[in-house]
């Protein structure tokens, strides 16, 4: 996939790693960054038990967290870096059960907006990231889809990247 | 409330918080059943570092992960004994920064039906829950909503309460 | 209902039913305004068949465009008087075949925000407006549900209420 | 595009047609049947002030009904004969002002299942429909983002294709 987007800020990878690491509930659940780039963000979460639903898949709500974050964080890529990204809004579809023994979120910007933008997400079910991938690893498992509303906000101390 | 539903298994209560127990993700956030009556359901949620995002408040997944237990289980609590119950999509709308010191996260049934049910739920930031209640404490305030459809499944092994 | 809602134009009625009679798609499916007040709107429209599906109810997307403005009419009755409302997204879910013969749509806002506004959106069927109500006629059968995320646009000249 | 879905229905072209005649809406709107394949369907529809909302744009809501008609019957092309298709829920995220002159509106399954399926649609602004074509003409803007979830019925005489 060649990006067409432009992003305001050079350091916008560094910036959103930076973020990442800051986010406590991504450590929690052993999500992994695999993958920024303008407008896209793919990040890998390992199947286990403590992130499990009471039929043993991953809880759709945790497969909704990490694709939130990889949704966020794309429309991040996007913004200046004095910015904070928001979710306003996402729905999320559950396809088929989270099974593993990997899930990767793969979120890209549809339309990218001064203010608003709007992301679509993809869950997979793929292998373990053994190389440096820009794609979920054949053979994968369509499982989620996600559209997420992101608004950037600028000029509020509690809200930054 | 006076909850208008009935429900086809005397033991919806037990049935429901055997399975809360057994969700994993459940015990990874901190999330803890509160109140379970026909087509309803309250889980109480501390905020900790472990569960926020980089702003330092809970992460937006994280809300959604507890607020879809919530409007699950309330529709698990129509549903006949041996179904089990699957959420096929959910919608969130994050109104308000999620600070805590708790979030509550209240799932309510809408509409039941046979095979589709759909459930509305609302999380609030309140208090800690120091007494039995069917409510999340006052003072309150509303900060995200969710419509969840859900869907009863029988005879898959793989799918039970 | 007692509104607690305060609106910052004392002529937010006048505005919300000129534009409404501006809005050539109201005219068409026959949709007719019924209460505005600050963060409500009511609207009722009768069933016939130029607006059905297949099946001979009326189309979810019609209960869509009705519900859809009943709820951005909501939004606008909080909003300044220069400022245009425009619909982000919405999700609604059909609950019930939509028979008639009429239908009431009753947009309610759940979050007034300066930028960002969210409503929540709920279509009955019921009898024909016989007098002046703030409530669509008893006896009255939910069908469909709809969250919209609203956006306050001002200094557009292609946006105005 | 190849589609890689299979139809248990030989005559799913000529179904969807004819079931399509019989929407009262779809001609109240002036919506066109465009293109037929298993798991997708294209309609356009002609931007005139009969559908427009107060800024002369065409309306969110009707926008959204022929996505949703697209939706659904791209949904209808992969099931039974004698299945009728009903949409349990849809999401639509207006990502620009419809203008027109033509709106395109482009329904796809993304998930076909023996109860419920999944489909994704795209709405464009395009020029008129020259000649027969399996894409909105370019040059095209996307102007909306669609998931709708979809239920297979049989056996309800009120429910057919």
């Amino acid at each position: 996939m060649i990006s067409s987007f432009q992003t305001p800020d050079p350091d916008f990878a560094a910036r959103v790693r930076a973020s990442f690491a800051r986010q406590g509930a991504m450590g929690l659940i052993g999500a992994q960054l695999q993958h920024v780039s303008p407008g896209r963000v793919l990040i890998a979460l390992p199947h286990h038990a403590s992130v499990s639903q009471q039929h043993g898949f991953v809880h759709a709500g945790i497969v909704a967290t990490a694709l939130d974050s990889a949704c966020g964080y794309a429309g991040a890529t996007l913004m200046p870096a004095d910015a904070g990204v928001l979710t306003i809004e996402f729905k999320i579809n559950l396809l088929a059960p989270a099974r593993g023994p990997w899930i990767w979120l793969d979120g890209q910007i549809t339309k990218a907006g001064r203010s608003i933008s709007v992301a679509d997400g993809k869950a997979y079910e793929a292998g373990p990231p053994a190389t440096l991938s820009h794609e979920a690893p054949e053979p994968r498992k369509l499982i989620a889809t996600m559209t997420a509303t992101l608004m950037s906000v600028t000029g509020r101390g509690d809200v930054r990247h």
